[in-house]
């Protein structure tokens, strides 16, 4: 049986996969997957998406060079959930973070930042 | 501003919540909350989910004992995604993993379990 048959997309053929630095234990992001993108994750060994908003696929890293190189690929007890260690190159969040979490929660309402910002975006996209 | 008034939640009025072990970087979960969920989870210091399956609040813990106590509330660039930092008492399973993401894919296609079974279900939630 293959584990992709353990999966459960959801109604738009979607799965959430959680990205994380395999080296720090860093949570970097979250994006989605459809079927397709797995298998190219799995087959190309770095990681590819399906955006939601711009309804393509879309390779991390195409235009900013910042590529995830695969480690291992998990899945939690529903088979709804995808857990993805990679080594990072250069900054996962478009903003020029480490980390797309880099806010948190300071108060019952205030947010800081957490980490600092590797570069601005248009250093690393270019401004538009 | 209210970091909530920087949150997105999707058309169901849901936000996905990656709940990570703070001590040791595991990720154990990821559950989804919706605002009210989120305010109580804020308030009350443990993780409170919004079941999509029974359409209902859901204390983690409440049947198993199996707490998650908040450490750390972060979001992401997009404000679509929740990162929460917890304390993990016993299993964050229901099937009794320490993680529900206790599967890896081991080829292109098998699986393979990656940690120990700390309790069965049975002994968690009394046979059904």
């Amino acid at each position: 049986m293959s584990f992709f048959d353990k999966l459960k997309f959801d109604a738009n053929g979607l799965i959430p996969a959680i990205i994380q630095e395999q080296s720090t234990g860093r949570v970097l992001m979250m994006a989605w997957m459809n079927r397709a993108s797995l298998e190219r994750t799995v087959n190309e060994g770095k990681t590819v998406f399906w955006s939601r908003s711009r309804q393509k696929y879309w390779v991390k890293g195409e235009t900013s060079g910042h590529f995830q190189k695969v480690k291992e690929i998990a899945f939690d007890c529903d088979g709804d959930t995808l857990l993805i260690q990679v080594e990072q190159i250069g900054a996962a969040c478009h903003e020029g973070y480490r980390s797309c979490f880099f806010r948190s929660v300071e108060n019952a309402t205030g947010d800081k930042i957490t980490e600092p910002q590797l570069a601005k975006p248009d250093e690393i996209y270019g401004k538009k």
